[in-house]
């Protein structure tokens, strides 16, 4: 009779080992954190003494669940911002708050309601990727969870690192204080090949090589990803991150979502882990992974929650049942992905994915001991059929939720008992968590009333103002005023032919100006669109001051060179009016009394408000704005024009009037 | 001040109204089950007095949700048969033991167990469709739910009526005695257009529209459905009940998956209601409805589970976050069907396809009061947002369980306080229906052993048992036994020529003898394949007798028209073993002796085994059977073949061998 420390007996054991085998009723013995044995229970407890015993109660005692991906901080912005597009979603709200908010004190509260939250609903090891990444490890350690910890590096600034060099030295530290630690992973994470440089893509697979540790990665997320990695280098995403050598790291691969047949045949070749992520796919709209395919060629793909503010929350259950659903939904065949195969890329496929196979994702002797018990016939779980062997299987995908799960044991020491959590305080981290959101709510109400502050927020450091002097007076035809230019008076440094077609969005409250998303286009002489280029400018609503004769002193103009399509800045500013301007431009840089102007002459297509000439110039000082509205009425006679029928107003004023 | 029976305070109160007006804190006033004011707490505080006050302390109080479709005693059969073909699931497990097991008791204790699972998920309001639905009607009313409740009436034998004309008699029966039930809606459901008859599908809308109640019915569920209708009828389903003059009455249509923009016009017009069930399309892989554009178009689409044997469970938060995801997935917009509108499907929208939203689905004073509380702020629903109104929305759509509600009451009266059911017995219902389990079990356990036992089952009693005596010899070539057909002693009825193509299903257990699927083809004289026919045989394991130079008494054979295909049969039957045979039949009815017999020369081209002469006749009698086995090997002889090589083997021996 030999002595084991933990005897988990009167249970429906159910292995996940590559038989699947089951035992009805089962018992389970736990030493020093390890599986010792595993069997039938009569078989067991004949040959084991047990210093504790726990007494299952004909629940299921099953491997815990393996979260493939997530971004456990990201608990705190869970709900901030949800059916946006990618783009609105991403650089509207979750970067602008992350790089206000994001802190090593935002991380460890952020991943300890994520770990609370994943033990609730039986996971026992996750895959992380975020920033500050050392506290993720230290709070989930100190939660007593199993994870892959992934410090991100990106080619641009990140809440943690000013440059990319910054967080590889970060990292390259954080994985040797880490290496051998019995619950953490620590791993290099660059965050996706189109936010990465190829330095830093091979960068972070030698350092992953050199400490022998896994290297995570976001590939072939979406399909404009995989577009764009074709036009610049002529080749698909996987086969661009093998030419940087990153398969001579253990790869572990977020999404997959378009990838072909050859690119799942090189993952495989090179033993990497793909995470499936149905629940972050479909909500935005990214597409779904073949994982039929996948698992046919015989890919390690586990299934990831993605990080809870895009999901939103870390359910496992419900990425079981979400994987099986489409991927029967989209393959018309009910028999695809069936439930064992379900709960097998939860469990030991899962952890095959992360590479961590031989320590957890199954129950047999030798693995570490992180095992959950499961309630499994609650009244949305009954009745429960025998007939079948794999019943048990659809039972926990197609009926059993994660509020089911009653116990949960990581590297052999219970974290929940009876459905209380023994090593986070629930109270404190909701309350915590909710004053974050007061202040991240606050930081948004403050900027969503003041269209120019959204402006700022996405421009990336464009508070470029301008000042400028102008008038404007409508004309019967150009071909005086083109005449006129030719007058000794006047010298033409340049000139150019635009057409330009204007989106100005309005706002219910007027203080807030407008926005106007301009596409200049140059017309060359011989009539041919040459060049396109897209500005986005805030025009106040008021004027800074007025000059005698209608010249004004133009309202502060902040201006960004529209990066984003109209269709970005649509829903991102989500205007009350939109309101569309075309015009013909001729503009002339010209030179008057030694100093220049601007000349436009303009033809307004839509709506036809006929001719306008429009004289401005930039200032910078009061003395020299009066200096520049003296000379204006001036020009504008010189240029054949009677200035007393200037106006001074916006041409979106003069259509709104 | 007026007095109300009950307050309820402190909650965030989300209407549901066509404004979605939220109050935060909001208070609703109830008396009588209905909902008397609803508002700021301060104004409804300040205006009544209560018998009763309920603290929601600061929990979400919203309208019931509405279920919009389900077969709610078939909770008794979740978990049955999973991961199967729709063919394999419906004929070859759910009907079978629905013709067993469905009774009185059966409907009662599902219905029990379903109004259990569901009022602790929130549902207040469910649409059913089954057998003995007064049944359903009975115990939904005990429980204190409210359902429209659906007699199921097919062309078929069901377990409630051996003809229609039964099934209507009762539903009008049913009707009359259930019309002005405060919680229940007795209605007619015509299962769907392909399993009616043209006069059925009238006489169900004539019925619902002489008692003013709804029709439910199933309509362009599967892809296959609208193409047999449209070889059928020339038209698609919507346009093909139209005529049978289905919309004269208020229709309730479940899935409409498959439908274009015309049909959704035709239902948006007659105002029917269409019910959306995003885990029983996908899990049984039927399609994805185009719910988007149904909305769009102004049609009343609620949210359905389906039966809990096609889902596993009623879980309508999962059906709502089902609904936004998958409309995003498949449309690649992740702005489609945003959080607040899978709420309303859920709530008033669901109301209004169930044509019930004049009495539930907002809160609204006049209606009646069917309210949930939900817990808000778990750890896995935290933090909480609060600068966007529609973030509650989302709240509930992405990341609430169906656990966190805590409390429901319908028709003003409490069904679950602080999760406790007050109408239900969960102990009682978990252990009856777990003893229906076993039984059911047992059933198809001892149907599973028997190969012969699961093709009775299924083929609706075709125990055409048939013995023969045969006999079989090898031939060089097959022109002298032609030949020899001539001779005056054979007088020939009829000939034929067929190619078989015969597969053999083998099982793990020899005594179960085989399945043989086999295609035959008539050739007509000019070589054409003119008819084709499939027949499925169970070949037993032994012949029953054998007589003197190898003419054998054959195998009890069962056989049947194969009306499936052979997918369906393998997937049904799972055989161990498959093997392929492929002759070519010349067959002979002819007259010897006064006696009857078939003369097959046969010339087996897969595997080619060579030539074969067999000789068979029918049987009926021992004598009968002795007389043809003494004519037999003559009969051989006299076509001109030594009898002495007469094996007694079928040709799936000889392929064995």
């Amino acid at each position: 009779m030999q002595t084991t420390e933990v005897l988990f007996i009167n249970a429906i054991v159910l292995t996940m080992d590559d038989k699947l085998t089951q035992y009805k009723p089962g018992s389970v013995a736990v030493s020093n954190g390890n599986i010792v044995a595993v069997g039938k229970q009569e078989d067991i407890t004949s040959q084991f003494a047990a210093e504790k015993i726990v007494d299952c109660k004909g629940k299921l005692l099953m491997p815990g669940l393996i979260n493939g991906h997530t971004h456990a901080p990201m608990t705190l912005l869970r709900g901030l911002a949800d059916d946006l597009r990618l783009d609105v979603w991403l650089m509207g709200y979750m970067m602008p708050v992350e790089r206000k908010f994001v802190s090593p004190e935002f991380v460890r509260l952020g991943t300890q309601l994520a770990c609370a939250e994943m033990i609730r609903s039986g996971v026992t090891t996750f895959c992380d990727m975020y920033y500050f990444e050392e506290e993720v490890a230290k709070a989930t350690a100190e939660a007593g969870m199993r994870a892959v910890c992934g410090e991100t590096v990106l080619k641009f600034p990140t809440p943690d690192a000013s440059y990319f060099d910054e967080s590889l030295a970060y990292t390259q530290d954080y994985i040797k204080r880490w290496k051998d630690h019995p619950l953490i992973v620590p791993t290099v994470a660059p965050h996706a090949p189109y936010t990465c440089t190829e330095e830093l893509l091979q960068s972070s697979a030698a350092m992953a090589v050199e400490h022998d540790v896994p290297l995570v990665i976001h590939l072939s997320e979406t399909a404009l990803e995989v577009e764009n990695m074709r036009n610049q280098t002529g080749m698909p995403v996987i086969p661009y991150v093998k030419k940087q050598n990153l398969f001579n790291a253990r790869v572990i691969a977020a999404h997959c979502v378009h990838v072909d047949e050859g690119e799942i045949r090189t993952l495989t070749h090179h033993n990497a882990g793909v995470i499936h992520n149905p629940s972050s796919n479909l909500k935005l709209a990214s597409g779904i992974a073949p994982v039929k395919r996948m698992l046919e060629l015989g890919l390690s793909v586990g299934l990831g929650t993605d990080g809870p503010a895009s999901n939103n929350d870390l359910d496992m259950f419900e990425e079981m049942r979400l994987a099986a659903f489409i991927a029967k939904g989209i393959s018309g065949d009910p028999t695809a992905l069936p439930a064992p195969t379900a709960v097998l890329m939860a469990t030991r496929l899962g952890a095959k994915a992360l590479h961590l196979d031989r320590i957890t994702g199954s129950i047999e002797p030798g693995k570490r001991a992180d095992l959950i018990l499961v309630h499994i016939n609650p009244i949305h779980n009954s009745p429960h059929f025998t007939r079948d062997p794999h019943s048990i299987y659809a039972q926990i995908v197609y009926a059993a939720k994660s509020t089911d799960v009653t116990d949960v044991m990581i590297n052999g020491q219970f974290v929940m008992r009876d459905k209380e959590l023994l090593t986070l305080d629930e109270e404190v981290l909701t309350r915590e968590s909710q004053s974050y959101a007061r202040k991240i709510d606050l930081f948004l109400i403050e900027r969503e009333q003041s269209v120019l502050a959204k402006l700022i927020e996405i421009g990336g450091a464009t508070e470029e103002e301008s000042f400028e002097v102008q008038a404007k007076v409508p004309i019967k035809d150009n071909s005086a005023v083109l005449s006129a230019l030719d007058r000794p008076e006047i010298e033409i440094i340049y000139q150019r032919h635009y057409k330009q077609y204007d989106t100005y969005f309005g706002f219910e409250d007027p203080k807030q100006g407008h926005i106007r998303f301009r596409e200049d286009h140059l017309v060359s002489s011989a009539g041919q669109v040459t060049n396109v280029r897209t500005r986005l400018t805030h025009i106040g609503e008021t004027s800074e001051d007025h000059f005698p004769q209608q010249v004004i002193l133009s309202r502060s103009r902040f201006i960004a060179p529209a990066a984003q399509s109209l269709r970005f800045y649509r829903e991102y500013f989500k205007p009350a009016s939109e309101r569309e301007v075309e015009k013909d431009r001729l503009r002339f840089l010209i030179r008057y009394k030694n100093t220049e102007f601007y000349v436009n002459i303009d033809t307004m297509l839509k709506p036809p408000l006929g001719n306008f000439l429009e004289v401005k110039s930039r200032t910078w000082s009061r003395k020299d704005a009066e200096h520049k509205a003296r000379l204006i009425p001036e020009l504008i006679e010189c240029l054949g024009v009677s200035s007393a029928e200037t106006i001074s107003k916006d041409y979106i004023e003069l259509i709104h009037d």
